[in-house]
């Protein structure tokens, strides 16, 4: 159904003509977001200021009956921005001021269109810290941090994005809008409709302010990377440092394939006949920090390591860290296309699962390069491939169903931080079982009766 | 309505006779909780033994359209498990199995009505921690820390609750059975259900098996104590240590009244000239805890504190906090009734809401102590008075209407750890907004349609 003019001409007067974009060039940078071999284009795409002009857009949206979807953005890695055909775009990017950092609470509140790099860097302009750090962070914005439940490379130790939301600014679909938690360190008053609201993908409302708590920056931090001949080696690694009671900050995992297009890429000369690589970050009191450093030195040497690199200066952290951060950009040079994946699973079930992503990518003949956050058990198996080669996509296709199937096997996930959206709509039912789906369904049509937010999204 | 006898005959086939009370003597110490002045008698009291006789009590409950109160041992202090006349009483202890504690993954499963004292003493037996102690954690059920988000002593640092809950096994009204979370540090797919019964105050569903995330042990303690002759030096004390980047896991504080009738209580030989009393523990690395201890003896002193007491021993440590851990005790000691409040403000409201508490105390005649979790904003007014005088109860009730107001105002919430249930009930609408009530309302009735849980609670 085409968007009907007079929402158009509804929008246009209340948010000025050049606030609704609607020619198909200005439409075009909105038809996409982050995730591969996906687009459609909307019927208009409107850039509120403020909290009342996008109550004022849903109430126009809900009367008519208009698919909404909202983005920052639009760095989502499953599709959860893409647009619905001939709907609105819903765009927050100029609801961008941070609006308090409050010293004395340790909290930082901001408008949802905020970047998540400008948070952290208030936050450390304020000697404090706020550890999520999405790898899409320098652009990314916080409403979509929080819409998507955002993790990153400090999970184990730090947590994600929810851990740190303490209050949300929530339009609902009918115009209405909500003040969901506060400043306070405890708050049990009534059910927590702030977390119901992160991580449900724009489903259940827009969010439009968010209230975040900061933490002490640590003081000190230590960079180790880690070569191991076998995964296993890398994986016993992981085991080790836990079990002596070392939560470090990352533990991030690249392997073969990854190490050497890292290296083609960012030339920081790795060796290229490991089969696993570690990087390894502690930071806290520096005490702590040269006491932890060493420990997972020694664990890895004893796993077989031949030798760890320890960054004696930042720069050389930064270039150690380099290895991990640029790992996305590096495979996805290699291939027409690159299918990025995240299934998760229980710390203890990683070696399992990197072996098991192996034998599925041999048996589809396809080419992967697999990384992620190993503390975390959130792994990114990335697919090498060309959306222009239909056969290859359906392999790529069933070479996922094997994967899910088997991560949900585990005791695992489908997804730990990128979220459900377009592409893990039909994974989630097996995931979540049918008490939970029915429940999730009733959820969302009390949130949104009309259906108008982000329809044909998540389930 | 009385129960009827139909359902009675059907609970006793289900469960056994000896697992359905019925007797009045048998009923009566079911018809209260840790609540002061609330007492209602059941209909009956069902202790199913796992979960398929939880599903199927509800199932009975649910086609009868029987209320149904969900409890552990009944230590709530907001009347949260308070009986509905004549309706079911579904006691968890039975579910009282530790099912797993698994060391890679560092998580602890078990049932509902396991003592959180037990699931402190096993990750202590692993050598980790499971950081909430809610003040009457030697008795408490897990399954209702959960369903009230129960905080404690070290909310500051470590969080509450809810920031180790990983998954939850749930009954639903309609007895469906549904697991929500996981051994996943990550986990995005979906909404967060486990979040919205967490705090959900046995109103959503039925708790029958938890996982727990634990965290390693911290390896050093130092417990410090320090009183001073003003509330705003002690006030002061605390913002100036969190300006320092210290994050204590407990900062605690008295007041007056709660100093005397805790040194008359547990003989610690507190000075009686004072307004405040901090009790201040840092936990973590030995030199983190070292340096961390002389910076609080160091801010302590400059904001007036004659001398800070710094335990030297484990036994002397376990001395000074019982000041703390014995305050409620000292208070009910002195006063046929005492009412304990739960307010909480941002932290930096902390002082102004003292003063507050007092100037209202005086206002309607009443005997308050004071003391609570400073570093979390989240005061304890207990009221002392007696319940057999109806006119100083009205004068009590009048006290908390103003408290609540103030603590709404300075961006604080009703309740920091204690939950609504019957005691709040009247002042959530306030607190929350009719945006947020109506969600709630519309949520609730979505889980439990008929009405069963807990009703009359919370809202």
């Amino acid at each position: 159904m085409a968007l009907p003019e007079t929402v158009v001409a509804d929008l246009k007067r209340l948010l000025g003509p050049e606030n609704v974009l609607t020619a198909k060039e200005d439409l075009i940078p909105y038809s996409f977001d982050g995730t591969a071999a996906l687009s459609q284009m909307p019927g208009a795409v409107v850039l509120p200021r403020n909290t009342e002009q996008v109550a004022a857009v849903l109430r126009i949206a809900n009367a008519a009956r208009v698919p909404v979807v909202t983005r920052g953005s639009g760095t989502g890695l499953s599709g959860g921005s893409l647009p619905v055909a001939d709907g609105l775009v819903l765009c927050l990017v100029h609801l961008n001021r941070v609006l308090e950092l409050d010293r004395a609470n340790l909290t930082l509140r901001c408008e949802a269109g905020t970047l998540t790099q400008t948070i952290a860097e208030a936050a450390v302009q304020a000697g404090l810290f706020y550890p999520p750090d999405p790898g899409s962070m320098k652009i990314s914005t916080i409403g979509g941090n929080v819409a998507e439940n955002s993790g990153g490379l400090r999970g184990l130790k730090y947590g994600v994005t929810r851990n740190y939301v303490m209050g949300l600014e929530v339009v609902l679909p009918d115009g209405e809008v909500l003040w969901t938690g506060n400043q306070c360190v405890k708050d049990v008053a009534g059910y927590s409709l702030r977390d119901l609201f992160i991580g449900s993908e724009g489903t259940l409302g827009v969010i439009t302010k968010v209230l975040l708590r900061l933490i002490p920056k640590p003081a000190a931090k230590r960079t180790l990377l880690a070569t191991f001949a076998r995964m296993d080696q890398a994986a016993q690694t992981v085991s080790d440092i836990i079990a002596a009671q070392i939560i470090p900050c990352t533990l991030e995992f690249l392997d073969r394939t990854t190490i050497a297009c890292v290296d083609d890429y960012a030339q920081i000369g790795l060796p290229r006949d490991c089969e696993a690589l570690l990087l390894m970050e502690t930071d806290g009191h520096p005490a702590v920090v040269e006491e932890e450093a060493a420990r997972m030195v020694e664990l890895a040497r004893r796993n077989g390591c031949p030798e760890v690199r320890v960054a004696q200066t930042e720069e050389e952290a930064v270039k150690l860290a380099s290895a991990r951060r640029t790992a996305f950009s590096a495979l996805a040079r290699v291939a027409p296309t690159t299918i990025l994946e995240d299934i998760t699973v229980p710390r203890s079930e990683l070696a399992r699962m990197v072996r098991f992503v192996e034998a599925v990518a041999a048996k589809y003949r396809l080419r992967v390069g697999t990384f992620g956050h190993m503390g975390d058990g959130n792994l990114h198996p990335t697919f090498l491939t060309d959306e222009r080669n239909a056969e290859e996509m359906h392999r790529v296709e069933e070479a996922f169903k094997e994967l899910f199937a088997e991560a949900i096997r585990l005791g695992g996930t489908i997804t730990g931080e990128h979220g459900v959206g377009v592409a893990k709509k039909a994974f989630l039912p097996a995931f979540a079982g049918e008490a939970s789906m029915r429940v999730m369904r009733e959820l969302r049509r009390v949130l949104d009766p009309n259906g108008i937010l982000n329809p044909g999204k998540m389930f």
